[in-house]
Parts: C-alpha cells; structure tokens; sequence
C-alpha cells in the first residue's frame, strides 16, 4: 500500500518529523511518501495561513492523482481535505479528524492540547462539524508557537505536560490528543508522564486509511465529493488545469 | 494479530458469516477467532434480546481476557461493548460504533438499514450517543427478521436495494450502511446496484482495531472504563468471579 | 395500587432504604412491595456491574409480569429498564429519568451529585440522551464507594453537602439530584443545609408512576417497547423462557 | 390537596372542559378549583393572544397566592408559568411542559398535534428548551380554530384522527399529544381509534402536581423564580401591587 | 426613516438613555422616536416583570401600528418582540437578538453581562432559542439592580470591567455584550479599558432595522407572524381592540 | 462609506450582477466598489473552486488592506472570510452568514434555495456553523449549474420558484433565501410569485456592513481573527508578502 502524507507547510523540520510518525503508524507493508508544497507558509497557526497552504497543498495533490492508495493532509486543522476529496479516488483524511474518531473509540471524553490560543476557535469549529463536541473535555493551549514548539522538545513537553495534567484534574479527559502535526516527537514522553493514552494524530491518520483499504472503501463521489465540475480556470496550474480538465493550464 | 470477534447471539449460521466478514476485512496476518455465547438469544432485536445477550457476552470475554490484542462486539447495538472495555487491556469495538466512524470518512452524510422498524430508535440513540446524528441523513427499516434476512439473502437484497436507494434519492445518503451483523453477504451485491459506498460494520471494526493497535492505542482505564471495583457478586460465573478478583464464583 | 420497586443490586441495607424511601413518596392508599435479586453485584458502579445487575433485574420482572401497576428500578443509571418496558404492560421507570423530569419542574438548572467520578460519564450520557443536558448545571462526584456511602451517613452527609454547595455557588445550580438509589437517608439532613430542593430519586419515580397510572397512561407498545420477538432463547431462565413464550425455560 | 387550574383564555366552555379533564386526572381527595380571568382574549393562538391572557393570567394568580398546594396554567403555549413560578411558593406547571415531561416516561419518540399551522412555531420553540425536539416526531396541525374545534367534537376527532394516523404511519410516533387545553373530550375517542397512547395535557399537569407534592417538592427560589424584586408598578392591579409588596395598588 | 423604540418599563431616566444610545446608532436622517409605557414596572428583572411590561409595551406598539418604518423593543430579554410582529407590518427588532446577530458577524465567541444573577437563566434560554448558546463564551452578572445600576455609572464601569476582564481571561471572550438596555452610557468607559469590542444592544437594533428596511425586508406573515386571528377580547383596551378589528374595545 | 464587494470567481457576468445588487441594498452615500480576482475558476460549485477562488479572494484583499470601511466577500459559502477577517481592521462579512442573520430577524423558519444538489452538504455545514439549523427549514437545490442559472433568468425564475413552493407548502419555510451570488436579479419577480419575503443575500451584507459601521463596531482582534503571525512564505504574492511583513514578496 503507498500513502502520501502531505504536509501543507514548507517547514522542511516539519515534513520530516511528520514523515517519521506517519512511518510508526504504518504497518510494515505500507509505503510512506510525505511531501510537502514548494510555496505556502512556515507554519500554520491561522486562517490566511491556511487558506494559503491549502491551495498549494490541492495543487501538490492534483499532480499526484494517481499511484497512491490514500493520502493524508498533515495539519491539524484539516486544510484542503474536501477539496482532495474532490480530486482523487483513493480515500484521503485530516489528522485532526482522524485523532477525533480514533480517541472517540478508545475515551468517553478527551482533551485537545493546541499551541497558540489562537487556534483554539479553529478547533472548536472542527469539533462541532465532526458531531464530537460533547466527546471533547476541553481544548487547552499552551502559548507556544509551532515553529518554537519544535524547536525545543524537551521545553513543550514540559509545557504540554503541565497542561493535560490540568485537562485530567479539571476538565476529565481520559486521553489526550496533540493538536498539531509536528507533536509526533514529543507523544513518547507525554505518554510515559501522564498515565492516559497520548494520541499522535498523524499516525492515527495513516492507520485509519489502512483500514478503509482494507474494507474496500473510499470516498463517496455521490455528492458532497464528487469531482469537479467542468469549468473555466484561469491562471490554473498546470496540474490544476489537468485534475479541471483543461488543455494546457490556462483558461 | 489476534482479534476475538463475539457474536453475542446463539445462531451458528450467523456465526459462520460474522466470521467470514471478519476475515475479509482483516490484514493477511491478522488471526480472527469467532465465537458466541452457548446461552442468549438466537437473534437480537430488541432491548430484552439485547440485555441477555450482553451478559453472556460479558461472561465470554470475562473468560478471554488476555491472548487477544482486540475485541469486536458483533452485534448493531453495540451491547456489551462499554462493560468489556472495563474487564480487558485491548481495545474493544462495538460494530456500530465502528460503522459509524468508517462513514463519517468517506461521506458527508450516510443512512443506515436495519430490519425491523422497532430498531430505529436504538439506532437513533447510538447515533445520539456518538455525536454523529447530523451525519446520518436517515434510518430505515425494510420490516424483515434477523433470522429471515438471513435465510433468503435474494429476498433481503431485493429490499435493502429499493430501501437504500429511497434513502439516496429521497434523503441524501452518500453511504450505506449495513446495521446488521449479519449482512454481510449482501455487502457486495447491494455496493454492485447501489454505486455508493455500502458499508459493512464487523469488517470496519476489525479494521479500526488493527489501526488501534498499529498505533499503540487501547481503552484508557482513566475513568469510564476503569476496572471494576472489587466486590461481592452473588451467583457469579466462574469468569465473572475470576474477572472480579473473586475466590470462586461464588459470594 | 402496587407499584414493584426493584434494586437491581444485592445490598440488602439498600434495599431496605429504597423502600423506605419509595414508601415516603407514595400516597397512603399505594402498597410498595421492594425486591432485590438474590444473584448480581452487592453495587452497581460501572458498565459490568450495570449489566450483570441488568439481566438479574430483568429475569425478576420477567418473573413478575402482572399484578402491579407499575415498576421501578431503583438504580441510578436506570438499567433495564427498556428492556422491563417490553415484558410489561405497567408503566417502568428508571429513578434517573425520573429525577431528571421532576427536576425540570421545579428549577431552571440543577446538579446531580454522583458518588465516584468514574460513574460521571455514565451520568452524562443518560442526561444527552433524555434531552437534558442544558438544563443540568453539573455532575459532580465525592470520591465515595456506594458501599460506604451507605455505611457512614454523617460521612456523606458532609461530603455531599460541600460539593452541592460547590455546584450552586460555581454552576449555578438551583436544586440538587442524589443521583445514587441509596441516598434516600441523606436527603432530609442535606436539604435542611443547602436552602434549595433537594431531589431523592426514588420517591420520584414513585410519584411518577402514580401520576402515570392516574392518567391512564402506560409504555406505548408501538414500536421501541413491543413485546419481544419469538425466538429460541438457549439458557432461558424459567421466567424468562415464559415472557419469550418458550415452553420450558429451555430452547 | 387543592389544586388551583387556572384557564387563560375567556372562554367558559373551555373553562368547563378543562375543569373536567382535570378531575378525571385528580385523585379522589384531590380539590380542584378551575378560573379564567376575566379579562382576554376568548381563545390564544398566537403571540399576541398568549402576552395578553399571560398578563391576565398573572393577575389572577397574583390574587391567589395562597390556599394551594399548586397551580396549573391550562394553555398549551405555557403562558405565565415563569412568572407565576416568581409569585407562589407552590408549584406551577404549564400544560405543554406536563405532556412533554409524562410522554417521554411511555414512548420513546411521540407527535404533538396542534389546531391551527401558526401554533407550530411557538410548539417548535417549546421543544427545544425543555430539550425535547430529538424525542418529539413531530408537531401536524390540523387547520382548525381553537373554538371550531370545541364547538364540532365529531368533525375535530375525525380530523386529528387522521393526523394522528400520518404521525404514526410517517414519522414514527409511538404516541399523541394533544396539543390544547380543551381537546380533553376527544381523548378517549382518538385513543380508541388509533391504538397508541394518547396523552391529554391537563390531567398529565394535574397528575405532575400531585406527584411534587407528595416527594415534598416545590419551585425553587434560589435564582430563576425568585419573588420579583420590589420596586415600583405603575398601574397595577390590587393583587399585583400587593404580590410586588406596594401599599395600594398605585405607584 | 421613522423608528419607534420602545422602552418597555417606566423609568424615565432609561428613556431618555436609551433615546440616546439609539440616536448614537442611528443614520443622520433617520428619526428615533423613544417611548414608554405609562404602567408597568419601572425595572424589569424577572418572568413577572417582563410579562407586565410586555402587556403595557404591546398595547403602546398597537395603538401606533403605523407611521414608523420599524420598532425595537429595548429591554434585554426581547419581550413583547414576538407579539408586536404580529401587530405590525414594519420589522420589530428585541435588543438582545439584535446584539447577538452583531456580535457573530465580530467576533467567534462573546460573552454578555448582565446584571442581577437571576437574569442569567432567562439570556440562557434566549441564546438558545437563537441557536448562537455555542458562539456564547459565557453569562456573567455582576450582581447589581438595574435601577442602581443606571445611578452610579463609575461604580457600574467599574464592576462590568472587572466582570469582562475574566470573560476576557477566562472564557475565552473576543468580544462584550452589555445585557441591558440601560448600559449605553457605559459603553464608551469600558471599550476604553477592555481592547475588545463591546456592544452596545440598543444601537445594534437600530442599524439592524436600518438594514432590513435597506434591503426591503420586513417580517414574514406567512405563519408566525401573522395578524392575531379575529376573536372576542374581553376587558380590551381602545389600542388592542382596534388591532383585533373589535369595535370599541369591548368584547 | 467605501465598501469592497469581493466575488471570489471570475465570471465578469456575475461581477456586474453583483455590483447591481450591492448597490441597489447600499445606501445612497455609500460607494461600492465591485472586483474579482484575475485567477480561479470561473464560478464556484464545490470545495475544490472554493479552496482556489479563497486564495485568489485572500490576495486581492490583501492588496487593498485600507481604504474601506468594510468588505463583502460574495459567494456564498463564505469563502476566505474568516482568512480577510486577520487581515484587514475593518469588518468583513461572508454573504451567506450575512443571509443567515437578515432572515432570522424577520421570519422564525426560512429556506435556502441553492442551484447543485452537491452544495447543499456545504450549505449544511455552514448552517450548524453558524447555530441556525434549527432555524432553517430546508436546503433544495434547483439542478441547475451557476453558469447555466445566469445565463436565463426567466428558466431559473420558474425552476426556484417551483422549488420554494415546495419549500413553503412542505417544509414551513416563512421566507426564501437565494442560496447563489448570481441570483440578483432573479430576486424580484421570485418575490412577486411567492408572497413571502425573497432574501438576497449580497444586499444583506452591504447592509450589515453598513449597520456594524454606524454602530462602530468591527472584527474583534483578540483571539481567532488576530493578524496573521509573522512567518516566512514561500513564492508569497507581493500582496501577501506585504500583509505578512515580509520584505519583497519572496521568503
């Protein structure tokens, strides 16, 4: 089985750390690509962040249709999914719902520990459109920005700790989810210290398209995620112009 | 891998097929072992069927606590799921549950099919109980047996078939979802009329656990599924007693 | 008229507080008869307490089938009681339920206090599915075995009423649910403290099937709550072979 | 006990029929005293009618704080239930609330039937904050006038026989609400037509009060209904100037 | 454009405030006319104040059913809002909607302040009625009478500061809604010393009205709305009697 | 005022069409300028079109971060909204959300007409977004792609008025609500034919624009619509090099 796990940032620390969790997730059979787009932010800590990496990641996708068993979008506030959806057969996943449904099967309630505050509404927002808000104890931040969250391991594994520490006590979390791609390094140690399950979302994601392959089951092209329709695309990238059909990438 | 599949009820035809769905969805090195309670119910169709069924499959897996590295709950209400998760370490799957969360990745929204009209409200409230009501765009019923809709598998494709397709045009499904253990050898048959994904329960759950474990998760003890607290059990089974640390079954 | 009051449990101190209690709400001209099953856990503090307590509960009623005008289980995580609701014609309430209603009649929002924190997820899901939720300020529990709640009564008494005095000062709460069958001797003493309603389970229950009976209501057998189907029940208890229409108790 | 059952509307026929359905739920040593007030609307079928007969509503009351053991406001919008909540010890039900509460005790989904479509909304709104729209099946009107219907009981039982068919055979109503205080004569007809309990709204409030009464529960005053605050009332009435503690009814 | 607001209690010093704050948001050509009832309660507070100034409030609107191109109705539990809509052809707005439709077009989560405690349960029910109870961080009260609270605004800034900063801190809070119609004075001092936007309920309502006229919307009569159905209103006054087309207010 | 009208896709058509209905809800001293970007797909009927037409809606607001006083970004899925809301000071307003609030001031249930079956998941998501599924009585869909529905407008009349009847006879709906940018001109004559009000929704988000201006208010900074944080991006347009503080345009 291939999978291509896409990490929508350029971060180059980033897409290997999540090609490493990807990899601890997959069975041994199972081929593991992680790219990630030539364009788009750093990181991803916003909606314009977003929303920009999101469109290269649908074009990095478009020019990849074919040869791949799944994919998986590697930012934990599922940019672009939908879209791929459109544009491919293979079943494609966010980690942050695939965290959701996974800490929904093994927890009556589970905690989301994000970096920045800011973050917070985007995910409170996922939770309500995946029907899992009574399932979530809390979501909890702890100030830390992504590219300094991987910067220092051994700082946010204090940080988070401390953290879900309280989610536990206070809020009643049975499992904690960490919120954020780049987490994969840090899910051992919060584990060994916390006593609950740590549930690393990007391995979580790999193993979910696993299992939809092993049912035979992809994405339904009934409505919601039907291809594209037909249409002019002006200025559309090469591969963009060829997932619309297009002659030559331009309208 | 060893996945213990229960089908909590006593019909051995059901048995025979729960296992072989089991087996189609599993990993070639994946060993599923398939058994049912000598005592219960020949089918479960309602919440007296259910509440005897799920003692005696409490009463199995309170026997098989270790050797296995999960545990499918085969029936579509997902009796004895929640007590099971208490007695084992390994993960523990209702196939409902299981259903439901394979769905929500591959379709916007999905209608279940069950049999007889009086299962639609204890699928209304496990669609409740996991948040995924808005999800599911209907339940239908096509007013057949358990025992019937397995005898006659010509007659049960004929309805679900014209079910399902009411559900697609009338309520939007995207998916289908088999809300019977025992459907699975119509799986392929309605997926080749319908052109939707049909999704079938015990092949999803023996998935979802594979994935649980390739990713290191199992049932957190934090709370809801806590060991249970040590005490006497009147006329308790000798697995019951031995699962409640208890001498000898007896109190 | 005769209302059956059954404690799923075995704790015969419980029972004999229930019905105290169950006697306390009941108008003079009712008879209270209160049973326990001879077999089950001594408390009911988890899913696999609940559902072996379920299944003796069930096999007494089965047993009991007329001659009452109604029952009521007197567990506060009302087990069985949809499946009782099949195998009488009598209305069959949960104390749970009950309280929950009562409560909503006499308070905007309102608090259940609950014994171990590992039944609180229990709690929640009972009050999303009665549709509760928003009207329950909060669920909050005092680290008590029921077995022990039962044996010290100043103890508990102390305990509670600091935590309900928590729960209206910090959750707004304006009137507190004993969400446990055995606190009916503590009620008196904490409502005496606390200055707002202090809602004891099963005397609700009692109240409720009166109210019920006096209206000439009972469970509608439409649908969710007919009658078993007819089927081979392998093991059936005499009773229960009976309800199911078997000849002998035995398949 | 004595019961106060207060009719908001003018109408003295209704005022009769509602005195009786209350009777016919009241235990015999049970007194019932049925008023309306002077003053509003003849019949309240909408905003406008229930804010004036609430106004009126209150005023009665106001002038009865005393001498009941509870109050029961007869229109099916719940009219002045809050408020008189504020102005008597005793308990206060609305109707609508009362069929609600003793409907979910019998039926797992049921359908309200209303007279005239415009009622349908302030229905939908009730629903939803006593939190139960998951459990009502729907909300059918049947096109007719509060006072056509009392005045042809025929033709009203044959048209929300119908109804109430449609209800049970589209939606899966398991049982019947009848939507407005003065349907308690065609209760027994519809109920012998259609097979499913049909719940009569007045004799449930009747019921309900009575079952408060006996566990010893009343509103509590802890927040939501506490007495008004004292201030000046420009314009009140004797009852209310006294209710608000003012000396002579002027400001 | 002419808009009537109506003060539904009799304060004449709120009046005149509220006069104010509407004018502040108003259009330099559009006309604020600000009105109060003669009778009523000078403060509303609670269930029975706000049924008493809805009656007032009601026949106020009904005796001047023309000659404004829409109304708002300035307390902060929109009372009477419901009814006038069905007296009038012109858009009626409450405030308490109005501020909650801005705040969801500013901010992903507000709270609101109010003032006494007991008012918290009545905005509970309201953000649910308008669905917007998840965009709702939380309600606080600062536990201060609204005549008091109108007397000594320096005192009042300083506790809805303090109040705010831990909706703020706390909650989560992006923006503040003041949850009475007498707070426009203290508007200004506390976006000063907040950060964040505050709303101000009564200028809310005024622009919405403003917009709806803009765009040539007023509210639908197709069923909610619709003119009270013809009917004998006993006691009623000349305004309310012309409204219900009775002759001369006499039934 | 100066207010940017934003369509996200690049049919000129529509852009004009557009503009007609921004001005015509403005008010007379308010200008409206009308843009779309150079790139993208030419209209947007899926995820995929909106992921693009988002990015190219973000750089073209980007590049006029001052010298409005609001923004309308007019497709209505919302696309990029919640991503200019970082960017800009002045509010910004998606037109579906803009429709969503209009209609829930002046009707208590309102459909939304959209063109493709296949939106109406996305239209779905959006509604429980923004808390007003309940308030919504359907989402129809005419079959009719955005192109086509510009293109004759006398077949696209009688299409959605065919389809709002039924949403008015069926499902309640007490207003309409057009469910497309493009569908301007089709406002009036729909309006004529059905008796309800028609909400177009680019008109509305001028007005509110203009509500949220009088009234002094804009996106809150504090939280979820902070500016973007300072990162590197790569291949950034020079329009988002500029709003991310970057040098040249270049990371």
């Amino acid at each position: 089985m291939r999978i291509l796990v896409v990490n929508p940032n350029t971060s180059r620390r980033m897409t290997t750390e999540i090609a490493q969790a990807a990899r601890e997730g997959a069975r041994p059979d199972t081929e593991i690509l992680c790219l990630s787009p030539e364009h788009g932010p750093e990181t991803i800590e916003g909606h314009t962040d977003e929303a920009i990496a999101a469109y290269h990641a649908i074009d990095l996708v478009a020019g990849r249709r074919s040869g791949y068993d799944g994919y998986v979008i590697a930012c934990y506030g599922d940019p672009a999914v939908a879209a791929c959806r459109e544009l491919v057969a293979a079943p494609v996943l966010g980690i942050a719902e695939a965290s959701f449904h996974m800490a929904c099967l093994i927890a009556h309630r589970w905690s989301v520990l994000t970096l920045l505050p800011r973050l917070e509404p985007i995910l409170q927002d996922l939770l309500v459109r995946h029907g899992v808000e009574r399932r979530c104890a809390s979501v909890r931040a702890v100030s830390l920005g992504v590219a300094g969250a991987g910067e220092d391991h051994e700082r946010t594994v204090e940080l988070l700790t401390a953290e879900a520490r309280r989610a536990i006590a206070e809020d009643g979390a049975e499992a904690i989810l960490l919120g954020c791609a780049g987490l994969g390094p840090v899910a051992a140690p919060l584990g060994a210290a916390l006593g609950v399950p740590v549930i690393e979302s990007v391995s979580c994601a790999v193993g979910l398209i696993e299992a939809l392959v092993g049912c035979g089951l992809s994405t339904s092209k009934a409505s919601a995620f039907a291809a594209p329709e037909p249409k002019q695309l002006a200025g559309a990238t090469p591969h963009l112009a060829t997932a619309y059909g297009l002659g030559g990438g331009q309208s």
